[in-house]
């Protein structure tokens, strides 16, 4: 199993969003594009995936890859998913996710929560760039990878964060977009720190 | 100089496109990805990159990362910048290309006349699930990766890509939307090689 956190420090936590406007939605691109590039391969998806969107710490989207139906990877589509589950998000009841959508799951949560649940389930890494080479390191059986959104990580959540972190990767010499991140890393893991070939 | 040929089979040559529905525009969403993909640094522009749009055939859209303005992560954004050059094309004539924003061209040409163009100034790369692993291929100086969009190359096509390829590579053990193939590109060459470590 691969899991991506992505923390959405501005996006709505209410349906009232435009799918004409998805960069006025809190930047709610950024969130769209990140689930594209953790669950799509060429005319499939990547089953051994979950993602958490964490929004404005406040709720949490879990996409379940061998649950899902009905993601398309055009940004909109997505965006509306997510509509829909922040539509639903009432129907969540104390720790009892709403499941609007097959592989869509939505709950009360915030960063901290999310963060140590993934933990207690995988070898959680931080991707930053002054961590070892990502082909340095041996890919862990089960990856947490926690990524934000436009802004960087708040201070509190960075200390959450190497607090918890079982590794520290970096991609390359530049700092990339989460989306391409996410790319990179789950490139790193079908490659197998490149021992497939 | 690293350039890119993303190829759509079925997107309009006019600008009658709605920015609502991307897909429905002859998946005009997979060329927005690459043009992200292609460029997108976090919090920057990669200066040294060059994508042509072959669309249907008919109009090449060229897009330079050091003169770019006006473009912007999303897709619906990078639409609008592709519907702006569609709405310029009759300026373009003969062998002139249109210029309606900074940094993107619109000119008549074609997957032949790009290809070629392109393979006489730099290294012509094929990605493919067949060729040889990325990491033991020496990245070139300037390389040209060809792509197609959510279908494959057409017989005549990959027929010339392998004509004029100067080295054939593989990414990984499975196949790639092209938009994330860009970037695990990018990231090779930034990596260049993994020697920057």
């Amino acid at each position: 199993m691969r899991q991506f956190v992505i923390v959405g420090h501005e996006v709505p936590t209410t349906p009232e969003i435009s799918l004409d406007d998805l960069p006025g939605a809190g930047r709610l691109d950024v969130l769209c594009r990140c689930v594209n590039s953790a669950f799509f391969l060429s005319h499939d998806i990547r089953e051994e995936v979950r993602v958490h969107l964490v929004l404005s710490d406040e709720y949490v989207i879990r996409f379940e890859g061998s649950e899902l139906r009905h993601l398309r990877p055009d940004e909109r589509s997505t965006g509306a998913l997510i509509r829909g589950a922040l539509d639903a998000r009432e129907e969540a009841i104390g720790a009892m996710e709403a499941n609007p959508s097959p592989g869509v799951y939505i709950g009360k949560g915030d960063f901290e929560s999310t963060v140590e649940a993934a933990a207690a389930d995988g070898t959680l890494v931080e991707l930053h760039e002054d961590g070892d080479p990502v082909v340095d390191v041996e890919p862990p059986a089960n990856p947490v990878f926690v990524l934000s959104d436009h802004h960087d990580f708040t201070d509190e959540e960075a200390e959450l964060l190497s607090e918890h972190a079982d590794e520290r990767v970096s991609v390359g010499p530049h700092a990339l977009h989460a989306d391409h991140a996410i790319t990179v890393a789950n490139n790193y893991l079908d490659t197998d720190g490149f021992e497939y070939y």
